[in-house]
């Protein structure tokens, strides 16, 4: 597994019958090397919220499906130059998301829950003129395994955060009482 | 939900074909209250690890479940006697389990992972003439959505005990430098 993006981004959420919304959420773009039974290569695009871990919408685009996708959207690359491109493009929305009326902008409409548990996410840019859509993917939600295995790499790494800063506490008490005993001295 | 136990305690797990190991397991008893449909109480025990986030087994018991619990154990107390009868023996477990001969021990008897997803908890006194069980609780292993919902809590305090470590930091760290400006002075 080979980690491409990992940002906090802001994201304008729309769910059926509720209001827009912006959310700060974190996107994820990892390769995923299988070498059995063939040998090949996924992009795994995920999004995530640090504020609701239940939150976990995914897709992974075999080189397969990025053939439909390239063919239903338009698209002029191919699959080795996408994963940097769609980064571009996020770093694009990033760079003007402080802006009042960004161009770029990244979008995620939930279907209501009841019918389907998909979403889309889409890099729209706003011109003069009308909504320009760069890409649109389909995310599913993420199944509980999914988010299971998800929050256990979330505590692990959050087990080693603290560690850290357990260690770090320890050493500027040490720092400290030094100090006063040198000052005292 | 009211917690009434949670403690790392030392069980002896063995599973099927495996060696038995010693591990600290932590054991938790809630009591949880349910009004609707029917008002009723039920008490709730988990075994987690700390070290391994995968590994959850849990028992629901009612007050039916009981019933046939008393039955079948031959137990001589009632259902709101029972949370503390459990309590105490574990303390007493847990008071013995330094000890080279344990009097009081707990053992977890997992069943072959193929076979079945089950776990028999078990309070054993060990007397010159014999094993002696004092109760035997089946649990289930957890499900992913168990696994899921328990892993969100673990989350959640983490975050809570890493927030109080920064803000102690932070405040060590102005101790020191105040200290440190007040011996330059």
């Amino acid at each position: 597994m080979e980690e491409l993006f990992n940002k906090l981004l802001q994201v304008n959420v729309r769910c059926k019958d509720c209001d827009e919304r912006k959310a700060n959420i974190r996107v994820a773009i990892e390769l995923q090397l299988t070498t059995s039974p063939v040998h090949k290569k996924d992009l795994l695009v995920r999004l995530t919220d640090d504020a609701d871990p239940y939150f976990l919408f995914r897709l992974s685009i075999s080189e397969e499906d990025f053939q439909s996708l390239k063919v239903q959207q338009g698209l002029l690359i191919d699959f080795s130059s996408f994963p940097q491109k769609f980064i571009d493009l996020l770093n694009l929305c990033m760079s003007e998301q402080e802006s009042d009326s960004p161009r770029f902008l990244l979008q995620l409409l939930c279907q209501a829950p009841a019918l389907d548990s998909s979403a889309t996410f889409s890099v729209v840019e706003t011109n003069a003129f009308k909504h320009l859509n760069h890409l649109s993917l389909r995310l599913l939600q993420g199944t509980d395994k999914e988010i299971k295995d998800y929050l256990v790499v979330c505590l692990s790494s959050l087990k080693g955060e603290k560690q850290t800063l357990e260690i770090k506490l320890k050493k500027t008490e040490d720092d400290l009482s030094r100090q006063l005993s040198y000052t005292q001295q």
